[in-house]
């Protein structure tokens, strides 16, 4: 048993070091938050089939991070992400037989599976244009904070494709109702900054300057929390996504027993008896 | 092979010369968008027996229409739709077996299936009443635009019934949100228009006199895009309605594969490539 | 069979004279109208392991109950509910048993499930303090009346807890969507009144001299209509919470085929007939 728990806890690794090569990555909030930084302003920051291979391995590997605890994504130079390359993307994507279509797409997919997979908290900081395979990317955080300048569409139809992209059809209805998200889906038109706060897509808004900053102050206040208990909220809202609500309460009954079962509960209770404010250490 | 290809080809027909008996019946948009006009203005448009069957087979006609790519929904006379009509429906319903009733549910039922089964878009324009069963049928459509002075009531409590009816307490809440249907449906009352836009319920209001232009324009404009990637948008949407994420996004994977192999893709490339506007063609 | 019949109706009472031990019981609206009171005013109404039980021993009764047709959930002073009593109910927990754990998780849980299952609508009539457990008390309910002054937080994360807690991963998100759930969830910030209106957790706001009345009036109003069919809305809505929308068309059907054999909805075409108004009486 002892062997098998080292061995687990030598997956374990830390992402203080890490060097992607398709994006930027900082970490800041005492080492336990990392910033994914797109990072080709000139093009409003696209994706490319690396960059979205690496990006989906970051997230697969932040399930296994020791020190990694919340997760911010944003865009260089007054904008988010510009979706995938025409150039590198779509031109390639117009010559590919059904198998390396399937290939690109269930990556492109198992980006945002990483995403909803990994125990971080995911904030994006959005400013100026979120499209496409980006606005994926922000609507697969679990939170998004915007600007005034924010542009967010989803804008596959208007390279003739489905709005079905990326989970797109099951978590838009979600985040702002079946009816607006079925506009955004059949005309590709951008959501603006104030319809996204309005509908529920943007958690708050902030001036350009400030946003990012804000989004890692948000990051490194849930850094500091119960992380362990973070990890298990986002793997229920996750699991019950499509469970009846008393299988549910059942599924949220077994995961909250084993959060109290945690040193961080004690840590709560202790600290609110002596009157001090809980240091929490996700164990 | 091409046997049975031609033969489903021949199941395809045109719906330029389509002629209802229980409401009227328009092709506009070069043809391709069709407007259904509830014609009873003295009664606010109710629907009959006949006119819920005549609805429920042209929706499943819709499915092989070679020419309609989008389907307008509205009432003559400043008024939706005010639901089954309580002489020519609710007195026959109150004198009927167990056996009939249920084929009458289900048919009203079937009206909405077939509204959401069809591939075309379907855009509700709403002015004035649009009660009980009128109400789920802008609720079934895709999109709703309406005018200030629209009033939608999920009124079947009001006749003894329950809210449950032709869909309500699936659909509803995950236009509104559930708090909101909740009220709607236990109490029956109207939702204001200024209400119906700021939960979601509508996309948009406009003034009665421009109410269905606004909503043809828009049928229009999705009738000239990638109408088949539409159809695509339309069944994910519902086929993702109880899946859990990862397994919508696998859908959504090859779903989106599948349209990236039409002309409509490929020509939404060429025109970005030259500059110039892409035309679809809806294959 | 009629000896069956007689035995299930002699399991139905009455809760006219129905007293708790650690809540108020009130009867109002025709005897028609339960309304509980959480009533430690000086410690702003906490739950306790005695307070849960009763509570949710008493939902699973009202599913028995001859004369109780809607149902009020408030607090004593000014306050809501502030939660689980940190001392009597989270010391406690840090020193039990996995299974221990299990049996309380289970408890509070139950009490949501029961919440759910009584065919009575439950409206929660908040001012003040609505925090924890008693978050998630309102947010079972049906409707929720609120205050300017109602604060409302599902503040688990602050005792080191996951937000997954009596089905609040599965509930809040489809009151007031993804986006904003997760927010509350992970950070454990209060919803302030103005919120709750405007992202749907409240159906309304009114002055805390008034609140309790508004929330008696409508449940007053809802137990004098057809509350055979409240029922039957009531769990479908929760039926459907995670069917596809075909099958839950299916259900409908069924459901208010049911229900137009009730003397209600006769009692409903009668009176429209006539010109007068129902008077319904729940058969």
């Amino acid at each position: 048993m002892t062997d098998i728990a080292l061995d687990m806890r030598h997956h374990k690794r830390s992402f203080a070091g890490y060097e992607p090569r398709h994006f930027l990555w900082s970490v800041s909030g005492d080492g336990k938050v990392g910033t994914i930084t797109l990072n080709r302003p000139e093009r409003k920051n696209p994706l490319t089939f690396d960059s979205y291979a690496e990006l989906r391995d970051l997230f697969r590997g932040l399930c296994y991070a020791s020190d990694i605890k919340a997760v911010v994504v944003t865009g260089a130079g007054g904008n988010y992400c510009s979706g995938g390359d025409v150039h590198e993307i779509i031109g390639p994507l117009t010559r590919m037989s059904m198998p390396e279509l399937l290939d690109f797409t269930r990556m492109t997919g198992d980006l945002v599976k990483a995403m909803r997979a990994c125990p971080q908290p995911v904030i994006s900081a959005v400013d100026g244009i979120c499209a496409g395979a980006g606005a994926m990317m922000a609507l697969a955080s679990d939170m998004r904070l915007g600007t005034a300048q924010a542009k967010t569409a989803f804008l596959f139809v208007r390279v003739g494709l489905a709005g079905a992209d990326m989970g797109a059809c099951s978590l838009l209805p979600r985040v702002i109702g079946q009816g607006r998200a079925s506009e955004l889906l059949y005309t590709g038109r951008s959501m603006s900054a104030e319809e996204g706060l309005q509908w529920g897509f943007f958690n708050a808004l902030h001036p350009s300057e400030a946003v990012l900053a804000q989004a890692q102050a948000l990051a490194a206040q849930l850094a500091t929390g119960p992380t362990f208990a973070h990890g298990v909220t986002k793997k229920l809202l996750h699991q019950e996504w499509n469970m009846g609500l008393d299988e549910a309460i059942e599924a949220e009954a077994e995961a909250q027993a084993l959060c109290m079962q945690t040193r961080d509960f004690r840590r709560a209770y202790e600290a609110f008896v002596a009157k001090t404010k809980p240091v929490f250490e996700g164990d």
